[in-house]
């Protein structure tokens, strides 16, 4: 975001674009409405010295975390005082950019409450979270589970004596793990266990467990509650308190039991309710939504950084006094970053479309038309499984393009790493999450026989028999950027490879074959995850976009993110012959013009995210570029440089260097 | 290494292996002299608590970099106490497992000496660098120029009048910035610098300049040197103080100008020596192969973690009473990490071979064949790019394969990659080294004609007519197992992707053809590059490994990193016409068939890397497997545990609960 500064290193850049600047912002952040309320939060935050990350990756673990809670506090302090509004709110926490027990209070506790309380349990529990008299996390993972949740092993044991449930930790591996909030904030935890009432366990049920005293904070008895330690990173996720938890025979009231689906009456009867269980299913679509959003923010924060760096840094070139080669100016750095951006647009744009398709899921749930969500399953699983993933990849590259200062924290890209590769792992492993996918395309298949038609994301495969036949229809360089022969490759791609993938499993026998053929399954689920991406894009732009320049763009984007995929996957496109050797070679030389275009208009396309440079927290990227006197200031913030002579000279460093060791050796010989 | 202890989870795996354990170490340590000193030094290390690594990820920078000179300056004692050789003296302080200054002082300050100081100048320097009596670092990059060396600003001019010359640093962007051990370490430091003599600039030379006291190790008159900040990794590279340093008019004697391969006279004269510059050469291939060697035992650490915690780890599966399935037993799994561990096994073999072409390169060197050189230097480059890069990606692929866990730093994950990654740029950053080779391919191919005949590495290049025209012979899965057949196809493939990107900057004419079509070359030099790999993995094979079943384990380990790569590559090959979608698919399948073979042998295949608990660092990796309650226990170490209650609930969290906030605003109201 631009800021009042004296010197703009990046101006010559600026002037550069070939678009306006304005409906991009907006097309980015989804509306005029969004923009506004995006930069007017940004400006809080970035000029309240509570929020200032300067130091952040300097301070013990103590003094980081405690530091997180005073900006948690003040964070709220202010939603109250300037009486934000949910969505404001929402945009001042994730501006503050530290990971804390907030964000699971309210991104996983109250949405729980909210998909699995009854009405009346919501009364209750949902005011009192929202004005945070209790702090909620979600304790699912426990040390011996994680994925194959119906595996957890913590009981809630129903004792009709007392009318309540009696919550137990029967071994190690039962130990609640992982739940962010929950080391040393929380006072209460939504716990998955066990439920067994009438000596039968009736499975994983959701409970709401008060963990800490609301008087003193301290834990309750028979609870066992602490954080499991330092993760990775020098800050990154480390201001969130992921904690451990035991219980030795805890009581709660049988009503703390989350009863929309299933309850547990006072003789401890279970009765599964008649609202369908699918009910269940909106917040996960919310969840993975927004996180396929934050894959397109974080990527995009890194994108603006390398973008930014390669335009000030120069290395090579320049004859006599010219100056030297902008390194953005290498093909070779235009080839890892170009495409980087393109699927930072590309990802925003598929964001914006599950925002969308969040809403049809639950005005179809309210009318109980369940017919989408197998396909909505798939499709939010994969989508987060491809974008978090290649987010994460995405990030770690751009470090890299900005050569060796790319690996001090002052680039801010350490810690962008370090706190977002979770993303990779929580909410389902990405692994295990395009196996799903590779589940619900196999029985898309196979029921295509009996005549049942896809729909959504799917429909595509309604199409096989053309798709599994018919080539590309590519015969020059300028068909590719006819977005009609760009989707039709993915589309026949992904087509083929779930076939193959279908019978192979099919010819071994279902179960076991899926196991057997898992790698290829994987490869099809991959497939029809990137064409999904790409299919959105085109689909947004076919139904056009104001401003001048800002469809042209958008256009070139799509057409790097698209060519770029089919160059790095050739080999697919070629082992199941949807492309010859000479389409791809045509690809490949479009793709390098691409890149020509992409080049005048980098800086702009990456200022039109609107990173405020509070918000980047890099040197490296700062918006006036102004990048070698800053980072020599900050260099001497460095903790070791407040002495001239280290400590640890005078028992260390003196002995060696006056030979005492030696000395102390010919004594003995 | 095994340890005594009571149990050891992964007994059953161990069991299961098809080869004998210990002549598979003596291959991997390089001999049996080399394996003897391994054990002996691990031992030390491992029982010392000075070198205790267990809670080096929560200091603080001061306490970590303090603690890490303690351990330097005790391993610096031990080894003047127990004499060990140059040999052991070298793997102690490689399995003390922290970056830190001495690594620069005997990895690059006294080789540079070496390399470019005059017999008598290392008469005098290399005594006092022995024995410590300085401490050197290696002052190459400047804040504005690191792969452009040539670029380099500070100067160094020549004053006839005192005999000295004048370090100076003019501007910003010359302030030396990187050096490791400069920040707080060093005494002296090797400095690249402009000689300017008789008002001329000849460029870039070497100075030793004492930049701190031998007294007091206060900066000397006219030095302004620091730390220059936090990197990546909460320890990681931290333990390294690496450095920025500028000169305002320091004088230093002439003769700290190393002076073999030019120097400057009394009277200010330049003059060229008759040694001929590629002398100067071997530093650089001994540097390379260590770094390539380092390569496989990084990656083979992460890859030890990872095997044994797949082991241990179960999740889905098991019917009833059944445990569940180790997640290791998953394809998708094995193909995500039994390619690794091959990669570990080519690499160990290739680096063993660089060791014997550093002693072939000293060799020839010093009759003055220099005809070996441009192949030499291209191989050295390529490799230290490519293993590098694979490294760093595969240490992040298995801490990914651990799952949640793996985020935690007790899995010993998250500081080896952040301590690894930066091989990917120092040393040469990895893209600007393969357009060097790409350069030597260029080269190479537009002598053919001329018939000069490739060597060495390239030497298949001769071979082109045959390579570019005849296909492979594989017809059915088990061809695939025919090294000569795989061979074949990389061969191909890099020749055929050579000749491509030659032909395309043929026709564009030289040096802007170069540029135009880097991302071509690079593709080239990567696959030439994989091929170096494959050919000195199945040329060792050849040669035959003695043991029970070591052999047919190495096969299976080349065809496994042969075939995955060729799979990954698939586009290339296909592309190339090198093969067609039949043989590829005939790969995919052998190499499916492969990891079953591995799988059994899994455990025992990483035990031969031998590494001792200490080295891994990892409660994931331990050799025992006794994985969660060591997890559990470590957990309590945290600093944040040591209070029940949190420092700052007073506070942040008290005034939150109990509604601070909200009353105050209600009051406004
Ligand atoms: C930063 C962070 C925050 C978290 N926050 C929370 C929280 O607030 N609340 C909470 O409850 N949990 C939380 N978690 C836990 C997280 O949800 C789990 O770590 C995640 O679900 C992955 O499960 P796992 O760790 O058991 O992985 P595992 O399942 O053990 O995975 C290990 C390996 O096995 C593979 N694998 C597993 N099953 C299969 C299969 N069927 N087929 C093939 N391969 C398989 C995986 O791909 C992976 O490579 C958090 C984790 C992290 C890292
Ligand atoms: C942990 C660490 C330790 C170090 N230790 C030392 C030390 O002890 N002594 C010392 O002197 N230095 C040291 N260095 C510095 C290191 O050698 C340099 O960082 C390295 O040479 C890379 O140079 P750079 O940072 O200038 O990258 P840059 O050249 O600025 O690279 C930035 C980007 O430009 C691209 N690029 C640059 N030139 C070209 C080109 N011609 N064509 C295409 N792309 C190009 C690169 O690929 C990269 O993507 C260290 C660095 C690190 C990170
Ligand atoms: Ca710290």
């Amino acid at each position: 975001m631009e800021e009042a500064g004296r010197i703009d290193h990046l101006s010559g850049e600026r002037q550069k674009a070939q678009f306006d600047l304005q409906p991009m912002k907006v097309l980015l952040a989804g509306g005029e409405h969004e923009l506004d309320v995006a930069q007017r939060v940004a400006a809080i935050v970035a000029r309240d010295p509570v929020f200032s990350k300067a130091n952040r990756t300097r301070l013990s673990r103590e003094e980081l975390y405690k530091n997180s809670l005073r900006k948690a506090s003040h964070g709220w302090k202010l939603i109250q005082q300037l009486k934000l509004t949910e969505e404001e709110a929402f945009k001042l926490r994730s501006l503050v950019d530290e990971p804390t027990f907030t964000d699971l209070h309210w991104g996983m506790f109250v949405p729980a409450i909210k998909g699995q309380a009854t009405d009346e349990q919501q009364k209750y529990w949902l005011p009192l979270a929202y004005k945070m008299a209790v702090i909620g996390c979600y304790a699912q993972t426990e040390l011996g589970h994680g994925s194959n949740v119906q595996g957890l092993e913590t009981t809630a044991t129903f004792d009709p004596a007392t009318d309540e449930f009696v919550m137990n930790s029967p071994n190690l591996t039962s130990t609640k793990w992982w739940p962010g909030g929950l080391g040393k904030a929380s006072t209460h935890a939504l716990v998955y266990a066990r439920l067994i009432t009438d000596n039968h366990d009736y499975g994983i049920h959701a409970f709401i467990v008060q963990i800490r005293s609301l008087d003193d904070h301290k834990p309750l008895p028979g609870v066992t509650v602490a954080d499991i330690g330092v993760k990775f990173g020098n800050a990154g996720y480390n201001t969130m308190d992921n904690g451990l938890l035991r219980f030795d025979q805890v009581r709660i009231p049988r009503n703390n039991m989350l009863m929309k689906l299933a309850k547990v009456t006072k003789e401890g009867k279970y009765i599964s309710s008649d609202v369908p269980k699918q009910l269940a299913y909106g917040a996960m679509v919310y969840v993975r939504q927004s996180i396929v959003s934050d894959a397109s923010v974080y990527l995009s924060r890194a994108v603006t950084i390398a973008v930014r760096y390669s335009c000030v840094r120069r290395q090579f070139g320049g004859q006599g006094n010219d100056p030297e080669t902008q390194v953005i100016d290498y093909k070779t750095q235009q080839h890892r970053l170009f495409p980087l951006l393109a699927t930072t647009y590309a990802y925003r744009i598929v964001g914006q479309w599950l925002k969308w398709l969040y809403s049809d899921v639950m005005n179809r749930l309210e009318s109980h038309d369940f017919s989408t969500l197998p396909e909505v399953h798939a499709c939010t699983s994969g989508l987060k499984s491809l974008t978090t993933s290649v987010a994460a990849d995405g990030i770690e590259e751009c470090r890299k393009l900005c050569g060796g200062h790319g690996y001090l924290c002052s680039s801010g890209l350490p810690e962008l790493y370090a706190a977002y590769v979770p993303a990779c792992t929580y909410e389902g492993d990405n692994v295990v999450l395009l196996l799903q996918v590779a589940r619900f395309l196999l029985k898309t298949l196979s029921q295509l026989g009996g005549g049942v038609k896809p729909v959504g994301t799917a429909s595509y495969l309604g199409n096989l028999p053309v798709l599994t036949k018919q080539g590309s229809r590519v015969s020059q360089g300028t068909d590719w950027l006819d977005h009609s022969n760009l989707l039709y490759a993915f589309e026949a791609r992904a087509a083929r490879l779930a076939l193959v993938a279908t019978q192979l499993v099919q010819k071994a026998g279902n179960e076991a074959g899926f196991e057997q053929h898992s790698i290829e399954l994987i490869e099809a689920a991959r497939a029809h995850c990137e064409l999904m991406v790409l299919s959105k894009f085109v689909e947004r732009l076919q139904r056009g976009v104001p401003g001048r320049g800002v469809q042209r763009q958008l256009d070139i984007l799509c057409e790097v993110y698209g060519l770029f995929l089919l160059v790095s996957r050739a080999g697919d496109f070629l082992s199941t012959g949807c492309l010859t050797p000479t389409q791809v070679a045509l690809a490949k030389q479009q793709l390098q013009n691409l890149y020509t275009e992409v080049r005048p208009n980098a800086v702009a396309l990456v200022d039109a995210f609107g990173h405020t440079d509070h918000y980047l927290g890099s040197i490296l990227g700062r918006y006036d570029g102004d990048v070698y006197p800053n980072l020599y200031k900050d260099a001497w913030e460095e903790p070791l440089n407040k002495t001239v002579v280290t400590d640890g000279y005078e028992e260390y460093i003196r002995p060696i260097l006056q030979q005492e060791f030696l000395t102390s050796r010919k004594a003995r010989l």
